[in-house]
């Protein structure tokens, strides 16, 4: 087990009786879910897998853990088809059947996309092992859900020392998702799939307010290219193109205005991220953000409705 | 000799002719450097040792590079005292020392603080060895210029699989300055330290889009005190007390309303980044920002003046 691999990203008997209360909810896929989804004014909502995830174990067991979790998803999105969808669990340990399964979640399964909770056992996404997932992804066209965890076990220990809330949602969250986006932009995989999409979560883990700063050595032709990777073209037009961002866990109006100014809403996407936030919050705070009525509706869920193919 | 402290933080083959003229205008301290100013219209400019400074060196070698580099600060100012202040270069490997220097530096050669380049070869400034610099620097009541550098050598490695540049400015710079940021607020230094000042450049190295987030596991109060750290109040409340961010090498609107909207025009502070940005264009940045001419003339002078003590 790796750091931050402990049931949920914490241990439980730090967090008695919340941690308790939240796995309660996520594993309720059904009235207490429809209930607080109804208060929030909240019409649909896509399920997936909480963080670790299937990435945590040995490749068999993670294999069969994510083929139980597809399938457990599906059940519960046909009991409420007009309210639910799903992102597949992934064990992409085992890359090429990481693949297949991806591609029979999407087909036999009806679920709309992967969710991978950034390293997998410590190693990183853009590694090629992994590209066949990326490839299938793209293949399908549908969008793989780059979700945080702690950071990578090679680089968690400056966040560990003085109480291990540093390593979560308040920093390392964002640092390990934001360094795994950054590293997969680097490595090419935008170039040879040029339709793959990805999803970051809380408004864009950071990389959209550094937008500007990201292109900082592909701006300057005497940087050459031992200096930066070979890629076809600066980091901010894959992100522009390849990324969409979803608001959860991130009720700030200056924070959501540097990334609507920068990236528009057509590529921006409500979270209301139940059961970890309050999903009415979430829902009032896109209610009363500076932006158009249409973009509104665009973050509400046009966006989700064209990603996720659901009208 | 650590990762990235060959030469500025590149290795100098790679950049040459360019990087050889950075250099050279890093190093003069007369007339290149007003002419540079005057064409901008920037009336003074702060001075300091360019990263990654003293803190690579062994304590001696540090400490004495350290005090040679005030001394010539001190110079260039007197030689143009209405053009120029400094903050003083300091060798944290001798914590001691290096808060002795600070003192003489500010009292006895007329600096205006200090500047540090984020980690001392490899250990993090929150550490309580490195304490008495910034017992000196509230003591004396100057600010300390967190500057970044590249990701520390425990935490490098996944930075430099694509090319150096995820280590650099693009990415790594900002990573490694925010998580040093993060560890001074969770050491509680603020706490025994509460009229300390930290400058950010880069529009804040990223800390003031998260602000929200900051706070995750503090307004979460089932969240116990193993989780987080010992300290008297949120991170956001030491970021709007204790931190000043400037715009160095960030002219983007949007990454600027973020901070602007969220820390307010009181702790900002224009900066020109020269000579590795452009000093026209980051004047020109903070004359077009959608702000109040109060509070553009606060960035542009006003704050820094309070600040630095030159009215």
């Amino acid at each position: 087990m790796y750091k931050g691999y402990v049931r949920l990203w914490y241990e439980p008997q730090i967090w008695e009786p919340h941690g308790l209360q939240i796995e309660d909810s996520l594993l309720d896929l059904g009235k207490r879910r429809l209930k607080n989804m109804d208060e929030a004014g909240i019409d649909m909502q896509v399920l997936s897998l909480s963080t670790p995830g299937c990435e945590q174990f040995g490749a068999t067991r993670g294999m069969a853990l994510s083929r139980k979790t597809n399938e457990e998803l599906h059940k519960a999105i046909n009991k409420y088809p007009d309210r639910f969808i799903g992102l597949a669990a992934l064990a992409p340990q085992s890359p090429e059947e990481a693949a297949r399964e991806l591609e029979r979640a999407v087909k036999e399964l009806g679920l709309k996309g992967a969710k991978i909770n950034s390293h997998i056992r410590g190693s990183y996404l853009d590694e090629k092992k992994y590209w066949p997932i990326f490839e299938a992804a793209e293949s399908l066209d549908v969008p793989v859900f780059l979700h945080p965890n702690t950071p990578n076990p090679s680089t968690i220990k400056p966040y560990l020392d003085h109480g291990f809330a540093l390593a979560g949602p308040a920093w390392g969250f964002g640092a390990e998702a934001a360094l795994q986006a950054m590293r997969l932009i680097y490595s090419g995989i935008f170039d040879k799939y040029p339709g793959l999409k990805i999803i970051l979560g809380h408004l864009g883990e950071g990389l959209i307010f550094w937008m500007y700063r990201l292109d900082f050595s592909f701006k300057r032709p005497w940087m050459e290219e031992e200096v930066r990777p070979r890629i076809k073209r600066m980091p901010s037009e894959y992100i522009r193109d390849n990324f969409y961002v979803n608001t959860s866990g991130m009720h700030s109006v200056p924070a959501f205005l540097s990334v609507y100014l920068e990236l528009g809403a057509d590529h921006m996407m409500f979270a209301a991220d139940y059961p970890y936030e309050n999903s009415g919050e979430a829902a009032r705070f896109i209610e009363e953000i500076p932006a158009s009525n249409i973009d509104k509706e665009k973050i509400q869920h046009s966006v989700a409705e064209k990603l996720f193919k659901l009208a």
